[in-house]
């Protein structure tokens, strides 16, 4: 079975392995105060352009999710999102779990516009007793979104603009940060996105690493005491140097936009094979998530060889599917697939 | 500097990263429901002599502990637990932040008696309106304590039957498992521990593992979606496979009993050495934590070349610190640390 | 200026506060446990035609939603209700701050469906991976709902029937039950409603007390310790026989019935006037609150003399708004309004 | 049975009643804005001799302390109180609902020191990583204690400065605030107290109201969307007026402060006649609570004809019990218990 189905099948780049092998028997001290830390920080701090902002390590997106938010809101505070928002779909109610409610916008494609949330608050102030209502306190989006879309430049400037306006700080869910970096058509640098939010994270989780998500936070105000949040929601690891290493070896010396790009150009093969049959996609996703719109015959030939997932039906004749990608996907794999989309 | 002062200051057991490299391209499924946790999952049940317990594996203790606590209590119920206990002091009020309230009883040592948890139960029932105060729940232990000491066979007999005539959940917080069916003058084997709780953890973080702890629910009703729980505090491990891989090293060949064992004679090393000079320890421990009572002006002497956690003055000259030994605490360390004391 | 915006505008029935004044200098114990209680728990066991339910009394409908919802739901459960209910989107966040989600269904006219409810639990249940999702725990409806419609007995048999068969307790917000029970084409008794539910609460601060909920929970399984619970939410009045003395009087000769019936008959004017006007309602209200859609220029009119609620936006010339009506409504007030209804 | 077992025993004043009866027809908004609320704010501030402050009302104490303390503190925070303090012991662990741990403090009498405080954040940041620990966040004391003690201006004086210089905000727990006014001894006046804190509560449930508990915000962080906070929590109460009204009988022309006084020369005549029989009180309490210290056979005899509560043993022929009085209690109660005394 070649697997299609999730970006996170295979375990670790190897210069990740090689370097936690290296430093295997070296004594450090816990909680992300040694010195591979130190370094993962800097590192990050430089690819992002701004050697000011807070950088943290912790373990899970969900973790992440639920740290930053609960860390930004106050108790009657709600934050908006696309409805398919991954914290307000897929994460067992762990932001309610904190005390909020997820305000849930309407999407199409995963992602949310400036005037949704101008609107939202709007809405929200308008009440003849807004007290009795959740007040909006913060804006997440993913980018690239749960459908592979993503945010481009001008989007970005836009909701961020309104989002400061309403003193709504903006976070960002970049889970699969660098497939939408690497995306065909972005326009977006990471220098850029960093200056167009207030706190966002980079997934390596899904980016070559074992495990890990390094949370970046620009705006002076969410900075205090951040520690603090993550060892509450457990999220202080106490071998904290493995994120270290790992994220020294992703953006040491660009190893993480490099292995990004690589699943971009598997997915756009992906994407070429499908397009050229004809198939219609069901998000228009540059990134390395594809949904095409196939025929459950089709299907039913294509799962003996390949997993992927399962998205939801179209008609009683078509499904929508997901394919991934990754830095770990193999060219020979994609060929093989492509090949059988050739002659299905 | 050599480093005594925690049991988290290296990566993993050699064998555990040689899985995980051997392993590392594999395509498996995420979350925990792969063939390498499925494995490490019966190797666990055998060890525990039981084929019939859930057993799951989560990254960290806090949230091991936060996980399996709030899956057991009702909203008004508490958790018993010696007010040296972890969840108590050093989890930043994570469990508090699942809305329960930490039942704090008097221990010297980091035990608590059975007698006291029947004094608590009967003490809240007595008031005259039960209804306003926290109702006992639980009752949570760490074995070995946070203090190396460690429940002998006839200490938990009779706490876990208490436990049962007041159907109070006993919850055994193992992060230090392995140094405690090590210890010297231990009774009680891990089959016989699985026989005597509702639910504990088996730690790997602290014993061999780069990170990991392993939960063992024998109580049939603690068991029903527990991985909703686990998910809900951030504790599904998208490759989850990392944990599979290390707890069936860990446990495929009895390799974590026997990295234990070797903590363990590390620490009657460097027992003896401060006994054999007249120093007296603050607890008496068995187990991989030491806690010699030192004079402040041979700390001085000794912090220039090792490092170990202060743990509170005892008076005005001396001090207790804490030394502790792992799974990786090389011989030749632990002679350095010996010969400076017999000459100190 | 006359006053038709809620339903909560006047103090209490003239047989209430007489009972408050008569038995002020009496001396009882706190919290519930005095005489007036007691007697007024049976005067509504036995209007319930149950004398094995539990009744309990809290202060205000939030408290009682919060304190009720969470004493049923496991941790990672959410409660499906209307998108329209209270709990969604009225009560800033309560449920949210007790840690559950609320699954909102869609609702046209604030009711939902036995069939939703089936289908909100098969789509949870063919998730592949149902415990990244909250878990359907609960359902939650209003009768009458926040837009004045109620449920038939049909309604609610097959409703009860499908939360029986998922082993969903189904949960009905009474706050304005009375008037529920003395709509026009209402088929439903408050014995069968004690019959077709888990737990539910007879409002008193809308029907004729000062303030106060009656909970009445006849699902044995939730019965447990619920007074630690109302506790936990500070819903324990120290005074308790306060809604002792009210329930009391509003039960023991059927008061609650006859001043609801009041009402409906004052909302039943309202209604035959707008409609003798031609004019369309935004919902089929056969209770107390009445939604009729008017041209904006109408409305100006009618503000100068009558306070009602602004509802929504119909079309650029039409607003709904709403009237309410109450066990205290003059019919003189009416007639008044009818006939500025009449000669608009 | 004549019943000095606590302070809410009986309704409420007579003029409260008559103003709820006079006004009980007239139409107002709900949820606090009304005239009547309006009015008693207004009485409120003047009294404290402040009219910037922002003054909130809710229906009980536990709802209240809970609703100001998760105002206050950050998630990762917790509050500072004496650990006989009524959130550590008597709320069924209402503050931990919301997410945060009572750090308690060691106290004899109810009260704690600025030295208790300075001591407890000094300790919590020598810890070599404060993060792993909750943070002390804001302080909480109730004057009077829960054990009848009062704080001196001087104490308050001390407490505060450490407080403001600790960045701490104090939070004043008032149930029973007019009986401290009017302790024998008392140096302080509500004006004075109004600056020595960032926010307090002035109880109406115990004194003279049928329920109510008026919240006086001074600190100006703390003011912002306070009313969010009590609709989160169940507290905004529908006909919110009831409240105001209350307050304004109370505070219109000093009836709270004249029925205070009553309650204290009730306990004055009490607390003397023990006295003169030799008696020893467990607490020194110049407010309405006494606790004499009797002998068990003495207590046999009394509660034939008293209730009082039992609250501790203290040896194995004598137990401490509490008598309370009130602005309802009776002279000729008083007079026949001070003659049983005497004769016994």
């Amino acid at each position: 079975m070649i697997r299609f189905e999730c970006d996170y099948a295979e375990g670790a780049h190897p210069k990740i392995l090689e370097a936690l092998v290296k430093s295997n028997f070296e004594q450090t001290p816990g909680y992300g105060e040694d010195i591979y830390c130190d370094r993962a920080r800097i590192a990050i701090k430089k690819a992002c352009g701004d050697m000011s902002v807070d950088v943290h390590f912790l373990v899970g997106g969900t973790q992440t999710n639920t740290t930053v938010i609960s860390s930004i809101l106050r108790p009657y505070q709600g934050v908006l999102c696309a409805e398919t928002g991954h914290i307000n779909v897929h994460e067992t109610g762990a932001i309610e779990a904190t005390g909020h409610k997820v305000l849930a916008l309407q999407s199409g494609n995963g992602k949310i516009t400036s005037n949704q949330v101008r609107k939202a608050m709007k809405e929200h102030l308008a009440d003849s007793g807004p007290e009795h209502c959740v007040q909006p306190g913060m804006v997440y989006i993913s980018n690239p979104t749960e459908n592979g879309t993503i945010y481009s430049k001008q989007d970005l400037i836009e909701l961020y603009s309104v989002c400061k306006d309403l003193k709504l700080p903006l976070f960002i869910d970049g889970a699969r940060l660098g497939y939408g970096l690497a995306a065909t058509g972005n326009d977006l640098t990471l220098e850029e996105l960093t200056k167009l939010c207030d706190v966002f994270y980079i997934g390596g989780t899904k980016v070559g690493a074992l495990f890990g998500e390094a949370v970046v936070i620009s705006n002076e105000n969410l900075k205090k005491d951040f520690r603090y949040m993550i060892k509450r929601h457990g999220g202080l690891l106490a071998k904290g140097r493995l994120l270290g290493i790992q994220f020294l070896a992703l953006f040491e010396e660009g190893l993480y936009f490099e292995i990004s790009k690589h699943a971009i150009s598997m997915a756009d093969k992906i994407q070429k094979a499908f397009r050229d049959k004809g198939v219609i996609f069901l998000y228009d996703s540059p990134s390395n998530q594809q949904f095409p719109i196939l025929e459950n015959k089709s299907l039913e030939i294509l799962e003996k060889k390949y997993a992927f997932a399962y998205w939801q039906s179209v008609d009683s004749e078509h499904s929508a599917v997901r394919f991934c990608t990754s830095w770990a996907t193999k060219i020979e794999d994609v060929e093989k697939l492509v090949s059988d989309i050739i002659t299905s």
